[in-house]
C-alpha cells in the first residue's frame, strides 16, 4: 500500500480577492513559502512532497502519522493568515492513493467552503509497502535549450515533454509526475511499470524532447528517490535512456549520440 | 520598449549531484525559497517574477536598474550556497525583451560554465512603455475540479489549458504566459493584442476547459496586473468570457452557465 | 539525564569578512533565516533551540538521535553558504549538559578552525527523563514599557531584567534563561529549583522590573515549556507572581497590584 | 536629522495565548521570519533593522517613505497572522528620533489595543543627515570564549559586555547599541560622539570583556555601516581599540596584547 496526502488550503481563492484583490509577488511568495515548509517537514521524514497547483500540494507520507499531520497544521495555523487542511489515502497505486486522499477531503467540505477549517481525514497506513520513483530529466539540456534557445522557449518545450510525459503516465501507469525545476520530472510509479523505454521514445516522438530516466525504490520516496537519483547518474554516464538501480538495466534503446557529457538539471 | 530580466543560477546542474546527487527536498526548499526572494526583490520594485523553470526565473523589470539587479545579486551570495546570474534585456514585445536577455546571457558563457559566476549583463531602459497583462483563470475550478475529481486530474487538466493557452499566445501573440498556482495564468502581452475571446474559445476547444480572463495596462507589472485582476473579478461578477479595464469589454461571447458564484482561484 | 546540543556554524566570523565585509542586513536575514529552520526542525521534535548568539544556537533536544541531527546539518549544507557543527551533551542539569556539549564541539577544533567541517559529536541519551521549564515575563509590559517609554528604553528596561535573571539562574541554580522576544524569558532548570519567589524578589529589587513565572515539567521541552505556558496563564489570571504546574503554588507572595488585566507577550 | 521607525506588531501579546497559548517554537519561527522580512526590506533600501524585543522592531530608515513604509505593511497583512504598524520618527540623535517614533505610535493606541490595526504614523524626513554607526566586537572571542568556555557561558559573558555597552551609550551619549549576534554590537551614534576610547575602558572594567570598535560615517546606514567595518577590520589589523574612518585613529590606548590574530565575529 502507498501512502498519500493532499494538502489544500482551506478556502483560498476567496482570501486572494478579499476585500479586492492581493498582490500578486505577496501570494506568490506565499505559496512559495507554504510549500517549502511542507516541503520541509515532509523530507525531514523521508516524504516527498510536489508543489502541483501550490494551494494544493501532493505529498507521498508514508510514515507520517495524524499527530504529525496534525503538527504541520498546527505549524501552518500559528505562522500563515491561511489554515491548511489534509486528506490521508491509501491504494496500491500513486493514482489510487491521491484519488482516496481527494475523496476524503471532498467529503469533509468543498475547498471553498468557509466552514471548512483545518480538516484532517483518512488514515494512516499501517504498514506501507516499498514506493517506486522515475526521475527524469532532458538529455542535455543546457546544450540544447538553455545556452542556446530563448528562456520562454526553452522553458515552453521542457513544460510541454513534461506534460507530455506525466499524461501518458497517469493514464497508462498509473503513476504520477510532477514537474520539479530546471529539466527534471519526478514520478510516483506503481512498481510493476516496466516500459520506460517506450514512454521515453513516445515522449520525444511527441515532442522532440529527448528524456532519459532513472528508476529507483525504496521504503520511503527519499529512499526510493535517492535510488532514482543514482540511476540516473548511470544512465548519464552510460548515455543510456533507461537505468533501473539494482542493475537491471531496461533499455539503452535510444542512442544518446549527443549526451557526451555530464547531462544534468 | 518592454524591460525584462532573467535570472539564472551558475552552474546549478552539475551542483545538484556533486558529489553525489543532493536530497530533493532541500532541492526544492532552496528553489522555492529563492524565487520567494526574487519575487519580494522584484515584487518590492512594482515588478513580477514567475518561477517558470526555478533555476531560470523570468521577471518584468520596469524601472530596476543595473544597482538593483546587483543589490539582489550580492544578497542571493551573501545567504545561498549558489551564485545568480541576469541578463537585462528590451523589447516591443515580451517576447522580444525576454529574447534579448536570453541572448545577453548567453553571450556571457554557459548555464554550467563554472567560470560563469554572477555576471549582469544588457541595459536597463532608460524609459520604459506601459506594460500589459492578463490575468486569466478557469472558470468554477473548485466546483468543476477541486471539489469533483481527484487532485491529480485536477492538477493535469488545469496544467494542460495552462499549456495550450501559453503555447497559443507565445506563437501568435508573442505574449508570455504563466502558470502561477490554483487555477491562474498570468501573462505579460503586447498591448496590441485583441484576441483574447478567440483565446478562450480556442483553449475550451482543445482542452475542454473554460476560461476568463481580465486585462489591464500600467506603468508597472504591479499596476498592470493589479489592474487585469480588477477586470478578471468584474468578468466572474459579469458571467463575461474578457472583461478589459477601461469597460472596453470584449468577449462575453462564451456563455458562462455555470458561473453562478464568485469564481476564484 | 538532560539532552542539549550546541549548534556552531563553521568558521563562521572570518566567513563574514571574506574577502571584504559583507553587508550586515544579509548577516542578519541569513542568521534569522537558520535559526528558523533549526528551531521549526527541533520543534518538530518536541525540542526547544534559543537563538543565543546565532552563530552558537542552543537547544534541548531530548529524543533527537545522531541521524536527526545529522538530517538537519546535511539540509543546512544544501541550502546556506555556511555549514553547521553540532556537539550533544547530557548532565544532570541544563548547565552541565550544555558544558558536556561545548567541551565535546571544542575538542573536535576551534570554532574557526577551517578543517572542521559539519563535524557531529557527542551522544544522545538513551533514557532522557523530565524537564522543567519556567516561563517568565513581566507584569503589565505594555502598560509600564511598551506604551508608556520610548521603544529603546522599554528594550533596554526588559534586557537588564532579563540578564539579572539569567545571571542569577546560572549562578545559583544552574537553570538557564534566555529572552525569547516582547517580554518573555524562557529558562530550562533544574526540577529541584524551587526559589522562583526568591529570584522574581530579587531581580524586581536590583532592576525594578516586576516579573511573574510559571513553571511546568514534561518528557519534552514542548510539552514542559507548554505546562508552563498554562501556569503562566494561571498566575496572570491570579495576580500571582509564582504558579507551578500541578497547582503547587508557591508564592502569591509579591502583590501585583497592577497586574489588573491579562499580562501578555 | 536622522530618521527612526518603530515597528510594532498589533496585538500580538494577546493573539500568542488565544485561544490558548500557542507553540513556543511556531513563535520564535514568526518572530525570526518577520525580522528576516524586515531587515531584508529596510536593507534593500540601504537601511538598517535591529531585532530588539521581535515583536518591536527599531529601524534606521533614512530614504524611506510613507509609500516604502505601507508597502512592507501591506506585505506583512497578505503573509503573516499578524499585522504591523509603523511611527516614523526624527530627531537630533539616535534616541531623539527613536523616542519621537515611540510617541507617534503610542499616540494611535496601544500596542494592545484590539481596533488599532496596522497604523502608520509620523513624517519621513525630507533632506536627512549623515548617520554614524559604530560596530564593536569581543577581541580575541573565540579563544577566550568560544573554544574556552562553555557556550552558556559564553553567551552571558558577551551579552552582559553587549548590555554594560548599550546602557552607557544610551545614557551618556545618546547612543543606540544592538546585539546583533556572534561577539558585535552595531551603535547608530550621535556625530559628535568622540569618547569611544572610554567606552571601550569602561565596559572593560566593568564586565572584564575588552572590545574594539570601528566607526563610520555615510549617508544611510548601509554606507555609514560599511565603513565602520572596514575601520573595525584596520583596528583588528593594527590591534587597535579604536579605529575611525578617515583614518582619524583615536585611542590606540589599550594595548591590545592578545589580539595576535583576527578578531572577528
Amino acid at each position: 500500500m502507498i501512502q498519500a496526502t493532499l494538502f489544500q488550503l482551506d478556502n483560498y481563492g476567496p482570501w486572494t480577492t478579499t476585500p479586492s484583490p492581493r498582490r500578486e509577488m505577496d501570494l506568490q511568495v506565499l505559496q512559495a513559502e507554504l510549500y517549502a515548509d511542507v516541503a520541509s517537514f515532509v523530507g525531514d521524514r523521508q516524504g516527498y512532497a510536489f508543489y502541483a497547483r501550490g494551494d494544493n500540494i501532493l505529498a507521498f507520507t508514508n510514515g507520517l502519522d495524524d499527530e504529525d499531520h496534525g503538527h504541520l497544521q498546527a505549524s501552518v495555523r500559528n505562522r500563515y493568515p491561511v489554515t491548511l487542511s489534509a486528506g490521508i489515502g491509501s491504494g496500491q497505486t500513486p493514482r489510487a492513493a491521491v484519488a482516496d486522499a481527494s475523496e476524503r477531503l471532498q467529503q469533509a467540505g468543498s475547498a471553498q467552503d468557509s466552514d471548512r477549517i483545518e480538516v484532517l481525514r483518512g488514515d494512516p497506513v499501517a504498514d506501507p509497502g516499498d514506493l517506486t520513483v522515475a526521475h527524469f530529466d532532458v538529455v542535455d539540456a543546457t546544450g540544447r535549450y538553455t545556452d542556446s534557445e530563448g528562456a520562454f522557449g526553452s522553458h515552453l518545450a521542457i513544460s510541454r515533454a513534461a506534460a507530455a510525459l506525466s499524461e501518458r503516465l497517469y493514464r497508462e501507469y498509473d503513476g504520477l509526475g510532477f514537474f520539479v525545476g530546471g529539466d527534471n520530472v519526478i514520478a510516483v510509479c506503481p512498481p510493476t511499470v516496466e516500459e520506460y523505454g517506450t514512454l521515453v521514445d513516445d515522449v520525444a516522438e511527441a515532442t522532440g524532447v529527448a528524456l532519459q530516466v532513472g528508476v529507483g525504490s525504496g521504503e520511503t520516496a527519499a529512499s526510493a528517490g535517492m535510488d532514482a537519483k543514482h540511476a540516473l547518474e548511470e544512465a548519464r554516464e552510460q548515455s543510456t535512456a533507461v537505468v533501473r538501480s539494482g542493475n537491471q538495466e531496461t533499455g539503452a534503446v535510444q542512442a544518446m549520440e549527443t549526451a557526451d557529457g555530464p547531462v544534468t538539471r
